[in-house]
């Protein structure tokens, strides 16, 4: 076997005007090379690509380059990989903190193979519950340690008090749905199509509903609002109703707000100002604060939830970079059944 | 002397559409009659009204019927007099905790008599610094008070950040700008007009300017944002430009809107979604709230920085029930110069 190979890769092909245009945005790359047995700095890896995540927030990274860097360097560079949370093995070190094997989870390229230079953000995964590897790109990963921290951190929840989720069929809603029901909630939950509305139901929600065929403000409105918690992962009208449904003392999470990436006329929510006469506290939130602090917490405690079955979650696998685009295409537009992962390599 | 009085009373009239109308929103009434003799229940104390404040809160009150009620009873009542703020003097007692010649603050009718049956929330102004009495409907009043609370439980300010500050001239604003300046901040401060903007910056405001003339978002954009809490008290676009100036961490304490109160065509507020990228914690907030519970801290605090000058406050006095309607209507304009204050009857 020759020790160069060939280095797929998914760049960054154009900055998207609204959706994404699959082939256009991305484009699938095989150019570049790599030599195997190239000699490593002392402290780097080499790390084979297993899996990748497909994450709603990605849409943001793809602004080019006249974003506004509210985070430095958020925006991809165009002609460049594309990157997010994944999982790598080592297969080969020059850092005795990796081991040849090892399955390491971080921020990494859409590529088959990476050199890290310095490995220390990289977390080796022991699994000793032996699940799917595919779960620490879902409720294990970045999507179940936002749900984990923001309802930790945010809800102020108090049991017997009504949460309202969007989203609720993603990794992220899913979990905020099973953490709210274990401390004796009310949830409303909403998502975006009746397959994934049983699938709710199916964690515990107390109401589901399809807001693709149901008004949210509607169903808000039939249900005598009294919601003390939202947690907010689309924006626009639906947060705009929420606002009005909320109890005095409500807590708005702003998870995210998929209505609004891929949009150029942003919705003016028009009734803000409800936030004083209710006493409406609003979190904007953004996980990786609480997981440069707070990980080893996330980690000791909800593996173990999932083993029990406690947390449940399910994953589409998607096999090869090349199914990507169309993964990432489906989530922004709502298409996807379960928690897109890209596989490069199940041997692994 | 009878013992039969007018008892002159300012009614809520009709619902306003927009501004209030001169004469109609509210109506001058000398029909009603009190006896000034006539038994009180045991308990009941009979006051005479000294003076009531005019805040921009009472925009709100006078939505008639039809208004939502976020606060139980909220809306002024039809044919009833309006109420707010206000230090009456009892002239007559039933009850030992309250003797001839206290001056009380609390929540009055605009009427020149009142029969007070339960006054337990009434308090009883010791005044011992001997600040002219209308200071205690300003500054030392719900206004001052809103200020207090809301920077000390809401700002996270620490000294070295900068803070935005609208309506600054006001009571409200005019504290929270001394407060954040005793405190080490770097203060940009707006006004409604050019003598504002002087008293603002007499009061040690590093950048102030008249919103009337300069755009707020122009402004903020030439000083290169960096702002790390906003003092909301005007919503709508001027909030919409602060969410684009804040710093990631970045604090909003909304206290009011009182560029919303007067229109039937809210504004949307676009860019709220930044607050999940920039991790911005919202805080709607009403002083009713932390009077409840902390308001001894107040008054141990507040009334000696005014008497030693650390927070400067200023008063504009009308005289009689009848100048009250005038005043509402250039507070909700930003045509007052100083906090507006009804002066019922100075020799109390």
């Amino acid at each position: 076997m020759s020790p160069v190979a060939v280095n797929k890769r998914l760049l960054f092909n154009e900055v998207p005007d609204g959706y994404l245009e699959l082939g256009v945005t991305l484009k699938l790359d095989s150019t570049s090379q790599i030599d195997l047995d190239a000699p490593l700095e002392e402290g780097a890896i080499l790390v084979k690509t297993k899996a990748l995540a497909i994450d709603p927030y990605l849409r943001n990274r793809m602004q080019g380059p006249s974003a506004k860097g509210y985070i430095p360097n958020f925006s991809y560079s165009l002609g460049e990989p594309i990157s997010n949370f994944g999982i790598v093995v080592v297969i080969r070190s020059e850092n005795p903190a990796f081991q040849v094997g090892d399955h390491l989870y971080d921020h990494f390229k859409f590529q088959e193979y990476s050199i890290i230079k310095d490995p220390t953000t990289c977390r080796v995964l022991k699994n000793e519950e032996k699940l799917p590897w595919s779960a620490y790109l879902g409720t294990l990963g970045m999507p179940g340690q936002t749900a984990y921290f923001g309802w930790k951190l945010y809800s102020y929840a108090k049991s017997g008090e009504t949460v309202f989720i969007t989203t609720a069929a993603g990794t992220v809603g899913a979990a905020v749905v099973q953490l709210a029901k274990a401390q004796g909630l009310k949830v409303i939950a909403s998502a975006g199509s009746d397959e994934k509305v049983d699938y709710v139901k199916s964690l515990g929600a107390d109401v589901a509903f399809n807001y693709k065929t149901k008004s949210t403000r509607e169903v808000l409105d039939e249900l005598g609002h009294g919601i003390d918690i939202y947690w907010d992962n689309v924006g626009g009208e639906i947060l705009e109703a929420a606002i009005d449904a909320l109890n005095i003392f409500g807590r708005i999470i702003m998870c995210g707000a998929i209505s609004q990436y891929n949009t150029k006329t942003p919705y003016g929510i028009k009734n803000l100002f409800h936030a004083v006469t209710k006493r409406i506290t609003i979190h904007g939130f953004v996980v990786a604060d609480a997981i440069a602090t707070h990980k080893e917490d996330f980690y000791a405690e909800f593996p173990k939830l999932v083993a029990e079955g406690k947390i449940q979650h399910k994953e589409q696998l998607h096999y090869g970079l090349g199914s990507a685009e169309q993964a990432l295409i489906d989530t922004f537009k709502g298409d996807n059944i379960a928690k897109p992962v890209i596989v490069l390599d199940e041997s692994l």
